[in-house]
């Protein structure tokens, strides 16, 4: 059916039949964040090149720090937070974009009192991202 | 500059360092469109194999009807409008999303009194569309 045109309607920060998922299955270093995929994993979407997906995460919550060669395009939809970009530290509203660009490290967080939901457009072939580990110091890789 | 990350800040449906641009300079059979190229085509950014450009069409206004073999992802930003896909029309609402196929005829359509402005994501490299000239009743591309 998706491989012919399609509107999916929004409701509540949900998706009409898009599941939420985890964010990462398996992985740690990250804290209350959910993933919706939106537009180009449907049967027949494979022409989308790239693939439109949405993350939440709560207040107090963050992704995981993150570096890999694909870069990302993101757009905020919804409430306040940060976005580390390197060594720095930006603000995020709603509708600020924002570039990762490749090999570049990032990490997004919530603000403590609301949750910060953005739309992060990839490749739909691209490599695994490196996770820093807090612990060891270290940029790990997962299988 | 923008073969590093950045962050493009948002303010009354401008970007900032984001021109305003003609929907399609040039082209006919449209009505109060206009383009910003929110990521994607900067300096350094062509790792994105995708840009993100936001549209927004003013009340009673209404985009080309088109088709083209790339696909679309579109998400909703603002305002109210419908969208044709083939010979059906959608109703459309903020965070809506919309999946053109490939080769399916497509035109946006804002409502009488509020504008919609939303994101489209496309290919870096695309064909042209073709447009529908309703004065002759066919498929027309541009040079």
């Amino acid at each position: 059916m998706s491989e012919r045109s399609k509107v999916v309607k929004f409701s509540d920060y949900r998706w009409q039949d898009v599941p939420l998922e985890d964010y990462k299955p398996g992985a740690t270093h990250f804290k209350d964040v959910t993933r919706q995929t939106l537009l180009g994993e449907g049967s027949g979407e494979e022409v989308l090149h790239f693939v439109t997906r949405y993350f939440e995460i709560q207040p107090g919550g963050y992704s995981t720090l993150e570096r890999h060669e694909h870069p990302h395009s993101v757009v905020v939809l919804r409430g306040r937070g940060s976005v580390l970009l390197g060594d720095e530290a930006y603000d995020l509203r709603p509708y600020d974009c924002v570039y990762c660009a490749p090999r570049s490290a990032h990490q997004f967080r919530a603000a403590s009192d609301q949750p910060l939901g953005f739309l992060c457009i990839v490749d739909r072939i691209r490599d695994r991202p490196e996770v820093f580990d807090r612990a060891s110091g270290e940029w790990i890789t997962r299988g």
